[in-house]
């Protein structure tokens, strides 16, 4: 359990530079391990400042105690918990985070980001455990195992059925983040994991461990974390690889280069560890042939741009690196960018005017240039910023600063603008001539996380947008309609799936429910419904019906899968469909006109409306007296079936099939399977009735 | 397109031994080509005569042509049909494949396939189409995006909109099939991804190559299939690695080896081809602790072990290899095991009392007895089966027999037999002495495609299956409730997924819609509601309404996405509310009782039945005449929001959502988005009415 006198003991890290050796701690099963000062710990430097922070190394971590840790009593302690149950305790933690969002900005300064920018990655990331608490408890049911679709029907008779399950994987997920967004990029990985029920292993960038660091020993002094849900690893995670196997999974954020090494693993290809990746790549935004000087669009288009390069100097997995306008008016768009640029602040992140701070770390600068200078030698030349702009900024400001560059591709069709990326505050802008050019263009990115169109022309976007989609994690589209509003280019949701394929990784995050699925194992069942029922926790048709007391007179504490109502017979008169007809004014045809009706490939003659067979069917089923059914909120899959003609008879039987009781509310939600036969036991009208009952009455 | 001249001239190897150079050919670039003697070629011979038949080679394939085939002709002519029109081609040409079946089990009985087993292999590989015909033309929409969840409300007022599309990737999947199930293995991968859209090449096992070839050579002449939607190669297939890149996909079954050696590959690892392996696995079926001998369970589970033995002579990814037993049954089962298998006749698979015919070739026989050595030497002893008495059969039948071969492991624990896997006739029984051993027991085999549970004790069944569900793909319940009707232990089903984590490759297969998505891109569309509505062909809420004609009377050919009615107002009184309980008779007392109603926490007082409201929006929005619209034949997702009181105004505004006209009927289906508000312009219900509309009127 979570030792808050070992974290008090722990090195603090922003007290400044009070020596050479002092190293991140890592937390490892169960406790916090300083490694002992070693040559191969990688020095931290504030971005912006150049002094020395602290140092990484994981020398001295028992990586097989971490993967123990987790498999035992990670999985023991978390996997007792229901759905429901995590996603309360995720939102409890999202609230406790939320009030020390100021020590995590504190830090977030010494990364280089400013404040602005420091909201996406801190407040966002909290926000990502708010979504999933949300997902948890109502997409989910409150217990261990999650359906996924309907029942299959295997066999003639019913007698054999099948459908899947998910549950959770019996092994860890361990997270290598990037460097970019140390809170988000951890907690919007955590979130799925979490709800899915599998321990999780923090690895985060060396760069900004720091700010990992301080988020994870706060989730840890939080206690709401069962015994080993989370441990956290700075510095090199090597070892543990060795260790992952068939039930383990990896999710990395990072280079595509990274990536490429990961996928290769022996773990990943011979012991089947899932591996998730989600890389950075050539993202492009395309301004549309409509968007011409002088529009809102392309206004937007310019704005968009500008904000990819600035928001964290560039540094987003996400951010436009390749700019596609119509030839026509490339140079407009050029001219507009810069002149937006200049009006961008650059300098100290702890400025509240800057909008564009130092990148990471000196490495992260010479390797940003180097880029710059490779795609300028495989064909394009500068508009703005560049090497010798960007050293004389890194001379007046003393830290790791990159001017915003603005590179034009002299051969729209050149290698290096679709393959070299330079991770800082770099755009290249390539032109194109028709829609299929564009297409081809933007494909040339081989796999991007996300491509933005910028248009009011809906049949343009309709073509454009189909046809690059297979290329694409994710598509915006921006125009006048949506702009107020929209979250932009570069900002994933956790309710949309981040990850793009090919260069982009191949892989998927969030997405809601999806995100939890993929730390989960999908498993078809076969069984009888009876076997089927008590596996999957929902009660399926053909299994087992239980009569007794009026089921609307059982509180959740005595309600039981299965429990039946079998009502009385009623039979429907003429009187009654023309009395309901002009009751409610539903005189159509086919309930008032026997000619007519009959001439309808669907209906013998006449025939009750089918709002008229669930309303006789409520009034069979209803129990009319206060008692713990609270109110019928919906009604789903409603189908009919036989038609029903005057002097039919119904009869509708009513059973729980599926029982949520709320962890935080005095009830739950009750699914019935309501079917209603007609005298010859044809179905007429199968759905599910949906109500809230009372736990206690 | 198909050239049938090229099919007549194309080699025909069931005409017997005419020559030792033989070559079977493919099917490549829209035309056969068959190799030039070359001793490379692989000879393959009849497993149950030895007799040599003709050689497998790819020389001389151009593997680029394949794929720039696949790429360019085949992308362009599959991906112009819509989801329907592709099942309808489907469906065609599993009817056109079912009248040549005569030919396909013919040349099976050469693979050493009894006729019985062979229909699994041939008339079920058709029925996978027929299945995935009936997915396209129910479960999609009848264009080329299919949507994938519902809309995300991704701002507070509604502008900026969510939702995620699938589209078809834009490359080629290559098939790479097993030898057991020549015509199954291919058609099970082929409907998916014909569906999806993607064009495919087959490359089949090279032992049974020739069953494959005979398939698809129809599949090519019945001219139903666009150019480029199929190629075949028979033969190595290893120069088309290379060109694989992030839009191609490798579908892959068979050994567990193999399968490693190719999710390593650099197509793989390293350029984002999609991956999917479907690897034989250590499965195993249980017998529970309640299925005493004498019990019909325990009949039922001797049936299944001998069945999974004996069914393609074991060779099967899902057969059997470890028997599960309570320690006090393992004797009994050990002999009725074995008195079973003695009335199982051994011999020539085209004899109809042939239940247990030779493996697939010399060499498996040799694979298998060398396994099954290996497993004794691990810790095991022969009961019955073994080196000895196989060698007996293949001197006295001269094919490549093996004996059906029980072994018992001496320690439920040694690695041999949960990790050696002898692909033939061949199990071994395993001892547990609990439920918790058993799960672990189970775990041992790290990941398989399929385990089987054969107990009457619901108890037992959902703790063991909740338990060891995570490693695997499909679980199998069977007592004397489904046995009579279930499909059995060793059978995959096309709307169930087929793969399993670890060891079984850590793909699926199938599934329904699932298997259709492996060879789609999910992407997350960001967009205004009518950007969105255009792009996934569905209206989405918040984009633009038309008004004007009422829409019901309007047929498909005139009916637009957006067509809307805004209907009158009609106040509800408590004299309806009374009126419409005492007619139907639901009597609940939140309609009835103004006191107990108040006291519910959701209600303000009495209020309208939600199925008043319902019944009348339908008055509101109804056209009574004779029109287009031909049955109103389902609802869904009716949500309740805001409580009605007595004195109330409704209106409804009905909007066409979604339309879809069919294929193949004079008519289609439309949803309609239904939004009731009452006076206030709060929303009282909203939901989707399913109707039937004409093509024309």
């Amino acid at each position: 359990m979570p030792n808050a006198a070992a974290v008090d003991r722990e090195t603090s890290f922003h007290q400044g530079e009070q020596s050479m050796t002092e190293i991140l701690s890592s937390y490892v099963a169960g406790s916090w391990h300083t490694p002992a000062a070693t040559e191969s710990a990688r020095p931290v430097r504030d971005a912006g400042t150049g002094e020395l922070l602290h140092s990484v190394s994981s020398a001295g971590v028992d990586f097989a105690a971490v993967a123990d840790h987790a498999r035992t009593t990670g999985i023991a302690e978390l996997q007792k918990l229901t759905f429901h149950q995590r996603g309360v305790i995720l939102k409890k933690l999202a609230t406790y985070l939320m009030e020390r969002t100021k020590d995590y900005h504190e830090i977030s300064f010494t990364t280089g980001t400013t404040k602005r920018d420091a909201f996406v990655d801190i407040e966002g990331g909290i926000g990502t455990l708010f979504t999933y608490s949300g997902v948890a408890r109502r997409q989910m049911p409150n217990s261990t195992v999650h359906l996924d679709g309907g029942v299959e029907r295997l066999s003639k008779n019913g007698t054999f059925v099948g459908r899947h399950i998910l549950t959770s994987r019996q092994g860890l997920a361990l997270q290598i983040n990037a460097f970019n967004f140390p809170v988000w990029g951890m907690l919007e990985k955590f979130g799925p994991m979490f709800v899915a029920g599998v321990p999780v292993v923090v690895k985060p960038a060396t760069d900004t461990a720091h700010l990992t660091r301080a988020v994870v020993a706060d989730m840890i002094e939080s206690g709401l974390l069962p015994a080993g849900a989370i441990q956290l690893v700075c510095g090199d995670v090597t070892p543990l690889f060795d260790d992952l196997a068939e039930q383990d999974a990896i999710a990395f954020t990072g280079s595509a280069h990274t990536a490429r090494t990961l996928s290769a693993l022996d773990c990943v290809t011979q012991r089947g560890t899932r591996f998730f990746a989600e890389a950075d790549s050539l993202n492009f935004s395309l301004l549309g042939p409509d968007a011409a000087p002088g529009t809102e669009e392309f206004d937007l288009f310019v704005s968009g741009v500008v904000a990819e390069m600035t928001v964290k100097a560039g540094q987003k997995c996400t951010a436009i690196r390749r700019t596609f306008v119509p030839e026509a008016h490339a140079e407009a768009v050029g001219e507009a960018i810069i002149a937006k640029l200049a009006t961008q602040g650059v300098g100290d992140p702890r400025e509240k005017s800057t909008r564009l701070g130092p990148v990471v770390s000196d490495k992260q600068r010479t390797d940003v240039l180097d880029a710059v200078d490779q795609i300028i030698a495989g064909g394009a030349h500068l508009l703005t910023g560049g090497r010798e702009e960007s050293d004389k900024l890194a001379a007046e400001h003393g830290g790791a600063y990159v001017a915003a560059t603005v590179l034009q591709a002299d051969d729209a069709w050149s290698d290096a603008v679709h393959d070299i990326e330079a991770f800082g505050p770099v755009t290249s802008i390539i032109t194109y001539p028709d829609t299929e050019d564009a297409v081809r263009l933007a494909a040339r990115g081989r796999g991007s996380l996300v491509g933005s169109v910028v248009t009011h022309d809906r049949e343009f976007a309709t073509e454009f947008v189909r046809k690059i989609a297979p290329w694409h994690g994710r598509v915006l589209v921006l125009d006048r309609a949506d702009a107020a509003e929209s979250t932009g280019h570069g900002s994933p949701l956790p309710n949309l799936v981040h990850g793009g394929p090919g260069r982009a990784g191949g892989g998927e995050e969030m997405g809601g429910l999806r995100g939890i699925t993929h730390f989960m194992q999908r498993t078809a069942i076969q069984a009888s419904p009876d076997m089927l029922t008590a596996i999957g926790g929902e009660w399926v048709n053909g299994s087992e019906r239980r009569l007794g007391d009026h089921p609307f007179t059982k509180s959740l504490k005595d309600l039981r899968l299965g429990d039946t109502l079998d009502s009385e017979w009623r039979e429907v008169t003429l009187d009654d469909i023309e009395h309901f007809a002009n009751f409610t004014g539903d005189t159509f045809y086919a309930h008032m006109n026997e000619e007519a009706a009959a001439a309808n490939p669907f209906f013998p003659g006449r025939v009750a409306h089918g709002y008229l067979i669930v309303s006789f069917a409520a009034g069979l089923f209803v129990q009319p007296d206060p008692g713990p059914v609270l109110a019928n909120y919906g009604l789903e899959g409603l189908n009919f079936i036989t038609p029903v003609s005057p002097g039919d008879k119904l009869k509708v039987t009513l059973t729980a099939k599926r029982i949520t009781p709320r962890e935080t509310d005095e009830y739950g939600e009750v699914r019935w399977d309501a079917q209603v036969v007609n005298q010859n036991e044809e179905p007429v009208a199968n759905y599910d009735v949906l109500t809230l009952v009372a736990k206690e009455y």
